[in-house]
């Protein structure tokens, strides 16, 4: 089973090298995350956007650019789905954003003809490697799917599943949370969590136990399940998927993390034919490393 | 202004010494949480509820029991209902849970006749002393008011806003959280959230400065502000109190916090006559101490 960042790394340092295609890729950090996946062996990369402002970044970062692809389109939404027509056409394994709005970018990610739109729902999964859990939690959605009905809450979890079976996780756990671990007429996502506890053991959502709502202590901390007594159900703070309320309960959680905790974390866009890294600027060098690898893996399960 | 629960603590032990009444005062973690804050001068207690039992326990815990008043009722509910009296009548300065559920011991608190009961919102305040943020954060609510309307955010604010002015912090920064830092029509908390900040600006909330909405690297991380541009808001990273939208997003929060943070926390409830201490079995040792001293402060305040 994957434990850390550090062993997904090894993961797909062992597959067959995965190629990344980035939309307007003028820019240095990444650029810089890039140059740090190819050289650690983790995925080869297709420069599209402004050829010579690639260049001069190239220089001050020391990347050999003769090592990679470079493909000049100076207008940022023509580069955009140029890069992701090569990975709609299968010459490029995953989408990554590089300095182009995030709306110009998701439009590009859903355009009909060259896009990567299927009929599953687009979602987005973080990853995090937290000190002192000895697993990867897999969250969704913190930043994509505001306030999801039911069946995109079934359809989250399903994308969920897939990138964690992608990393190795036969059978994940998936905890639907709330601030309770009953469920509360008066609270929609504790009735939801019920259903989709029931949706599970119905076949309707497969390849997982899912098994809601829990708190998030109950979740992730198995010395809370035994404190409160819960030591009886499916999961005692072992989970590996948790599903969020809506996007508030996400991203603040999310943020909260990247912020306080000692963790390391990863994010893709998943649902799509093929895995969309889209990590923001502010987002450390890490992480966008950690994303790379993740889409790599994902790539090489749908491969 | 205060920096650490530490700074809070040195603070206590300068005021005149509180009393806190414990209804069924006859459980192990809170009693020992009673002991250290009289042995640190930050409170001393009045355990109500089974003698017999409170004394083998304070035998256990070499706990000098001739130090503290006694009174013996066995009965639960009577237990709550005479130790909320004490505070209701200006014997006692804020009020305990002991060893009886939650619901007994709220509705011990709600009642009208000898509870602590006022015209204003109960709320929940929690409060973070987190490594490498160099101010207490003050979160509401977290585990009392479930979906909150404008209005009763207005008096979470207003409720936890006095927390902080009693803690020393003259004009808190209030961030109203959201998972984006812009009015979205289809996100309602940021609608709150802008409303909010007109009603300070108003005049309608007072002794605080309320910014929002604001993700939450915004309202915690200076260097997230730069990063994005945001450096012209009322709050760049520097909030006081974090005001989430429902109790998911904050509950979860919460428990992130607690289990992956180098944090301590305290909490009390407010918006009642005097300060009511509602940790939980599964809390820390050091969270009932802590929670102990934030009530004092809060009861000194009231005084």
């Amino acid at each position: 089973m994957m434990k850390t960042f550090n062993e997904l790394l090894e993961q797909v340092k062992s597959l067959p090298m995965k190629k990344v295609a980035v939309a307007c890729a003028q820019d240095d950090a990444v650029l810089e995350a890039v140059k740090a996946a190819k050289d650690m062996g983790i995925a080869d990369a297709i420069l599209v956007g402004d050829e010579a402002k690639i260049k001069t970044i190239a220089d001050v970062l020391k990347m050999n650019i003769k090592d990679y692809e470079i493909i000049d389109v100076k207008d940022d939404y023509e580069a955009a789905l140029t890069a992701v027509k090569m990975v709609h056409d299968g010459e490029a394994d995953m989408y990554m954003k590089g300095l182009i709005d995030t709306k110009s970018f998701l439009r590009s990610v859903l355009d009909k003809e060259v896009g990567l739109r299927t009929d599953k729902t687009l979602s987005h999964v973080a990853v995090f490697d937290i000190k002192d859990i000895d697993r990867l939690l897999f969250m969704s959605d913190v930043a994509f799917i505001p306030y999801p009905d039911l069946e995109t809450k079934a359809n989250i979890i399903r994308n969920t599943v897939e990138v964690a079976h992608a990393c190795g996780i036969a059978n994940p756990k998936v905890a639907p949370l709330a601030a309770v671990e009953v469920v509360n007429p008066k609270m929609e996502c504790t009735v939801d969590a019920e259903k989709l506890t029931q949706m599970c053991e119905n076949g309707e959502i497969e390849g997982c136990v899912v098994d809601g709502p829990l708190s998030m202590d109950l979740a992730i901390e198995p010395e809370a399940a035994y404190h409160k007594g819960t030591t009886d159900r499916k999961i005692v703070g072992d989970a590996d998927i948790l599903l969020f309320p809506d996007i508030d309960a996400g991203n603040i959680t999310y943020k909260t993390l990247v912020h306080t905790a000692d963790a390391v974390n990863g994010n893709i866009l998943t649902g799509t034919k093929a895995p969309v890294i889209l990590t923001s600027r502010s987002d450390e060098f890490d992480a966008k490393v950690n994303s790379i690898a993740l889409a790599a893996v994902v790539a090489n399960n749908l491969a």
